[in-house]
This record gives C-alpha cells, sequence and structure tokens, in this order.
C-alpha cells in the first residue's frame, strides 16, 4: 500500500500541463493515490524572488521545446505557442479550489488545460472558464460568482500558504510525507518514495 | 549507430556531479558516444539573468535534497553539504579545458568532484587542485601554470560563447545536432533522441 501524494500544482505553470493530462493514467498503472491541490504559485514565488521564466528568452524557449519533445513522448496533444502568462491565473485556481470542494475540479482542470494548450484559449479568460466549466457539468455563472467570494478566495491564500509551509515553491509539486518532489519529471521519484520510501 | 552527444558542463554547477559520476556506466550501457566540453556557466547565466539559486534559500534546500535522493538512486556516494558556491569556479574550468585538449580532462573531473561532494574539498581550490591533478597523472605546478595562461582563458571564453550561441544556459546540458537537453534527469532523453530522434 502507497503513501498518498498530495499533487500541489497552479493553472498558470506550463510544465503542469504535462502533469494533469497523464496523471490519472500514471495512478491507474502504478496503483499510486493523488490528492489535487490548486495553489498560487506566483505568491510563493515573488516572495522568494524564484521567476524561472520572466526576462529570460533563452530559457523561456527551452522550456517550450522541452515541453513539446516530451509531450509527444507522452502522447499528448499539444499546440505552441500557448498563451503564456496567463492574464487571470489566480481566477482560474479559484475556481479548481471550488471545484476541488464540489467535486468536479479534476475535469476541469484537464478541460481548462486542454483548451489552452491545444485551442490557443488562455485558462482563467473567457471563452475558456464557460467552456470548460460546461463540460465539467457546471453553470459558469454560478461557479465564476462562487469561486470569487471572499471565502474562496481566503480559502485559496490559505492553501497557497499551507503549500509555502510544506516547502512547496514551484509547480507541479508532489509531496509525501515530508519529502517535496518538484516538476513533472519527478514523478516517478515521487511515485517510488510513497511506495518503497525512496527512489 | 547513436549520433554523437555534446556533454557542456562546468565545475561548480551542482547537478552535475551526478552525470559526471554515472556518464561513463550509462555510456558503458548504451552505447550513447559523449564528447565533455567544459564551459563557463555561470558567465552565461549572468547575461541572461538566470540565477537558479542565488537568494533562494528554500529552493537551494530543495535542490541538495533532491541530489542526495538521486545520489542514492544512482548509487553514488556523497557527503552533504557540499561547499557552494566555488570561490575558483573558473580556474577549476580552465583547468578541465586544458585536461580535454591534453587527454585527462576526464579523470580530473570525475576526481575534482568526488573531493568536492564527498570529501568537502571545493573544486578549484587546494588541496583539491592538486590532489585531483595528481590522481589524473598530472604535475599541480605545470597544469596550473599553463592553465591560466592567456591562451586557456581565451580558449574557455571561446568555449563559453559557443555554448551560448548553440542555446546552452545552464549545466549540465547535452546537445544532439540541434536539440539542447538540460539537466541530469534530461540524460536518457538526449540518449534517446541521439538513436532514435525523437523521445
Amino acid at each position: 500500500m502507497s503513501a498518498p501524494i498530495e499533487f500541489w500544482y497552479s493553472i498558470g505553470s506550463t510544465y503542469s500541463y504535462l502533469t494533469v493530462m497523464r496523471l490519472q493514467d500514471h495512478a491507474d498503472r502504478t496503483g499510486a493515490t493523488f490528492t489535487w491541490r490548486p495553489f498560487d504559485v506566483p505568491a510563493i514565488m515573488t516572495e522568494q524572488n524564484n521567476s524561472p521564466f520572466l526576462n529570460k528568452p533563452v530559457k523561456s524557449a527551452y522550456m517550450w521545446r522541452d515541453i513539446e519533445r516530451r509531450a509527444a513522448m507522452y502522447g499528448l496533444p499539444i499546440a505552441l505557442p500557448a498563451p503564456y502568462p496567463l492574464a487571470e491565473l489566480r481566477l482560474a485556481n479559484q475556481v479548481a479550489l471550488l471545484g476541488m470542494q464540489e467535486g468536479w475540479g479534476i475535469p476541469y482542470t484537464r478541460e481548462t488545460y486542454r483548451l489552452w494548450f491545444t485551442e490557443g484559449l488562455p485558462a482563467g479568460s473567457e471563452p475558456n472558464l464557460s467552456q470548460s466549466l460546461s463540460r465539467a457539468g457546471q453553470d459558469p455563472a454560478r461557479v465564476l460568482a462562487a469561486a470569487t467570494s471572499p471565502q474562496i478566495d481566503a480559502a485559496l491564500t490559505a492553501q497557497t500558504m499551507r503549500a509555502r509551509d510544506i516547502g512547496v515553491f514551484g509547480s507541479p509539486s508532489f509531496v509525501v510525507g515530508n519529502e517535496v518532489f518538484w516538476g513533472d519529471d519527478r514523478l516517478d521519484d515521487a511515485t517510488a518514495w510513497a511506495r518503497d520510501g525512496h527512489l
């Protein structure tokens, strides 16, 4: 029996596309269990002076090529360039957090990423928001009113502070007990740790 | 027959420890061929506003833990904390470049990293320099005089500019044709690309 794995992510993170789209298959194949935890990674990055791509055109170009190659490896569709950065990152994750509370957060996250990375529609903005919510079985007007409430805003801040307190500084991250694994490319490490307590 | 792979590295890079110590086994197992190319990565990072760990204590602590876990996975010895950053990074790589010209660069690189990561002796400084050179069969006094010559200094700068021109921005990196793969964790990707032209 594997230890549970927390999957910390922010819609707006580019590499998280790879994880969001392959995580269910990975879980089915390995038997690992994941709890999805949306948070606001730019708030932590700003506080920690950690902006991996801002004003770094060479590294940014590499990042897109790396994601493109790895998406092909995983058999995931992708149409680059995808709009970046997102103008409405926080709203995208407020919606995700509400969705996790209500039980439709995973299909919303997958669909909003799919529209962003394969149809060029930025997550967190229209028409992506309404389309992804509709496909997750939700009424966009109701969800947007609830997701922008002070309660959900505060809950996202609390979730972000919890991420920071346990050592999460980037998205995607996987947490197993006290161990943090950062990056889509650490999914196998996290899964091994959850199963065996070592890599 | 696989395409050749250029292994670009700077002594001073922490993750490069993993690559330096496992690359020969990896080559033997896969049949991939590597040309080792020392360069001065901080010169590129400064120019590109890319300092992944400077003033980032949380990310830095993660980096060491990630390396420690992965060293164990690869069966590599490691004693942390290792001195960081190196005071004499450029000298360490001038020596490496001379060593590549003269044929003893790989054993020097491996030994200087071993002393740095398992005995706490910073690469590029004494006693690491003389010990690693001696174990690579070289006379330290002769090598240090030659490595600090204007010719080797200029050659390291030229090698660094070539790295930058082909899109290398970090260490370790692997280059196959026009494709750059950054990070010890992309060694398998680079090897697959060299063999198959895709991941």
